[in-house]
């Protein structure tokens, strides 16, 4: 369909990030030609957070994503905060309604969308490595979607224990021979060009008692935790489907429109294209 | 050449109005085309100035156009008035370098650019009609450049006493039978679509004793007073000079690359047409 002409009632959307990518600017982009919508998206950063907030709500700039190191320090600057930001104190997500700010937290929001996509049991023992930012949200998707008992594993003592505390689950500091249900990978473990690049989250043995497998690393599209799970035969879930689901999810709320799975994933792949 | 994709690199220029117009995003949009340059610009409305020229600073936005009602309120929220915003009392470009943010003002500059390009004669008696902002910045333009002996000509007496105070011209009420050598039209007399459409700011009398009749209204291209002093062998200088020369000062201040006369005239006819 092709984006109308630049004009004056275009809408903008922005990110905030302490290092901005390319990806989201790609992502939305992609879409509004797609889908015809007079929208435009760019990637900002700033360090005057406060400022950049109160400038959003000043230009009616429609929607802002929000990345580190800024997810915490905005929950104070909008008008009103969804339970999906507040369950986990963070924000990724701003919507402007005429200068009402409304922040939301959609990485939260794709994991419950997956939880409930792949009818995961409440009642299976979920096991969640990992302890910062994004452990947090899986969490609490989880504990919210009903899952009673869990253990969080992290090497980071303090992190790892608070985070179990604040989700009713036990906290151990290593993955041992885990009889968990559900497996999550919440760390950087087998991310492309990470320092544990190639690495497998979960032991094979683990991996065999599982009923599922979720990583949350999106890159490499299939990490050796989600390798390792297929040649194993057991159900996986990815971290491109959190990306993908969480993108959509934002998507939405900015623009009113949904975009259809197969326009996320050409979107997804534009935006990481090279 | 094509503007590149956007990119998280980017720059953003935005203009602040109380009434947004397409033109300037249309103007500037075209030209970063035809230049090839990594820019976007986009028309705004706030009812904040005070958050939106934060935002400026906090999400670095390049440069800022400034236009009614907000040319006075912005001279207080900068980091820096040139002298060109700070004789009028009125801003219409804000430049934005790594926070620190310089105002001034382009109309004066090009009010002054064209006296020099025309090379008039500062000992010859100027009479302006007109008393508001435009006004203003067209009788400083010209007391800077020397020119000594001025009457102000306004229907309203408080403002075009006030103004040919502050720049020691003579006020008139009336236009009556001027003899200045050089004849500036501020009014809105003769502007298309205007109460006053089709009518000649200056008698043909008072033309043909002129050495340049100087009409800032831009619309039509030529106005009824631009008919006449043509038509009577004066020389002229028109709206849409001031309007072309001030864009491309603001598009060299954002940009720092100067249009040549030829790409402004283009984009000032795209940013008009419907």
């Amino acid at each position: 369909m092709g984006r109308p002409p630049l004009n004056k009632d275009t809408r903008l959307c922005i990110s905030l990030a302490g290092r901005p990518s390319n990806i989201g600017t790609r992502f939305h982009n992609h879409l509004y030609e797609v889908l015809g919508l007079d929208f435009l998206y760019k990637a900002f950063t700033t360090t005057d957070i406060a400022a950049a907030i109160g400038g959003v709500r000043a230009l009616g700039i429609r929607g802002c994503s929000v990345s580190m190191p800024f997810k915490r320090d905005v929950l104070a600057l909008v008008d009103e905060v969804e339970p999906s930001a507040r369950v986990i104190d963070a924000v990724n997500t701003i919507v402007n309604d005429g200068g009402h700010l409304t922040a939301s937290n959609t990485d939260y929001l794709a994991v419950q969308r997956l939880i409930d996509q792949y009818a995961l049991d409440p009642a299976a023992p979920v096991l969640i490595r990992g302890s910062g930012g994004m452990a947090s949200a899986v969490g609490a998707a989880f504990r919210d979607r009903g899952f009673g008992a869990g253990t969080v594993v992290a090497r980071n003592g303090a992190t790892g224990r608070e985070l179990a505390d604040r989700l009713g689950y036990e906290y151990a500091p290593e993955v041992g021979s885990p009889t968990a249900a559900v497996l999550v990978n919440v760390t950087p473990i087998g991310m492309a060009g990470g320092p544990e690049q190639g690495q497998q989250a979960f032991g094979t043995d683990a991996i065999a008692k599982a009923h599922t497998v979720f990583d949350v690393v999106a890159t490499p599209a299939e990490t050796p935790l989600i390798r390792a799970a297929r040649e194993a035969g057991i159900p996986v879930i990815t971290g491109a489907e959190v990306v993908a689901l969480q993108a959509a999810e934002q998507f939405e709320r900015y623009t009113g429109v949904r975009p259809t799975p197969e326009q996320v994933a050409e979107a997804s792949a534009v935006s990481r294209a090279d």
